[in-house]
Order: C-alpha cells, then structure tokens, then sequence
C-alpha cells in the first residue's frame, strides 16, 4: 500500500490556500533546485501550514500551500528571495500560470483502514 | 513553447474551489475510465465553473474543480454516479485523500508574451 503523501494542516479552517497552476516551458536550468529552496525558504516563514505540489510528465504543475492567514501570505510574497525566484520563473521557467488565493472553510480526509475525519 | 492548460474561470471571484489531493493505490482497473467520466459529468452540472487535474508518476495526484457556490458542490457531491465512484475509490483506487472547501477570493494569471491580469 502506498504511503499517503497528502499534507496535514495542524489547524482546523479557516485558513488559506495559494492554488498555483502552471505550464514549464521546458526551459529547466536551475528549476528544480529553486523549487525545493522556495519550498525549504516558505516553510520557515510566519503563518506556513503545508504544502501539496504535484508536476506531471508534460509540465503541468499544481501547487498548493497553506497559510494561516493573508498577511502571512503577504509577507511571503514580499520575500526577496522568492520575488527573484518569481521574476526567473516568468523569464525562464514558464509559459503560463495562474494563482488563486482561497480560504478554506472545511476539510475532510481519508485513509485506507481508517475512518473518514472531517474539520468543518 | 508549451501550451497553458490551466482552466479559466469565466466569471469573477468570489466562486468555489475542491481542492482534492490523493494518492493511488496502484490498483488501476477503470479507473482511468471513471475518472475521465467524473470530468464529463461534473462539467454538465449546474454551477461548475473548471477542472484543474495534475498526476505524477509516482500517484500523487492534486485535482481542483471550481464551481460557482456550496449549492452545487453539495448537489455534485449527492449525484448517484458520483457517489458510486467515490466509494469504488476507497475500496480500490485510493490509499488515501484530503478535500478541501475553499472559497476564492482573488485571481491572477500570467502568460508569456501578456501582462499579467487580476480578478480581485
């Protein structure tokens, strides 16, 4: 059985969510390694909760991170490091993307073997 | 250069989001099938809005359908060939989930060769 990889937020909503979407050019120097520093770079900042991200084999990506509240997502933004990581990514990285700021109002999971746990 | 295939939202925030994050089990008979059809008939019901759904190779998948209000994401969630294949997942295709009731609020998209625009 696989492992579930899906992130756990350690709080019950509301709290917000970033929906990123985007298409790689192909273009892929230094992708990657930008990636999982602006993934290790986000998770210290204030408000963080998590992160889901997934890319498949055609360079569609969606990412999604959790945030406790819009400040927080403000202050991110606001990062210089990751304001030049952006500035790459249109130059470089992407042809597209679009970016959805959210806030959740319930949450459900389920796994294999457990019962179904809801935060609403 | 590569095509965006993120979904536009033809109508302005505030509408709905279900952010889905899974991971599979392996199992895979129909489920291909099944989920091509989920995506046929969620885009015939009233309020759907657009899919976004990305899967990598190692079966971790994010899938975020945007509809216009609860309503119809409670009406989505009770129809009967829904319901079916939400519980064929748990018993075949899915080691586990987490969804996700997000209410959109803000929205920005960003193509090569256009500036960037918002929906705030």
């Amino acid at each position: 059985m696989t492992q579930l990889t899906t992130s756990a937020v350690n709080i019950p909503p509301p709290y917000y969510a970033v929906i990123f979407t985007s298409q790689t050019t192909g273009v892929s120097t230094d992708y990657g390694r930008t990636a999982d520093r602006m993934v290790e770079l986000a998770a210290q900042q204030p408000g963080y909760l998590g992160v889901e991200s997934v890319r498949d084999a055609d360079g569609m990506g969606i990412t999604v991170s959790y945030w406790r509240d819009l400040e927080s997502i403000r202050a991110w933004r606001a990062h210089g490091e990751h304001t030049l990581a952006r500035e790459r990514g249109r130059a470089e990285w992407y042809s597209g993307y679009r970016l959805r700021i959210a806030r959740v109002e319930r949450e459900y999971s389920w796994s294999s073997g457990e019962a179904a746990q809801g935060n609403a």
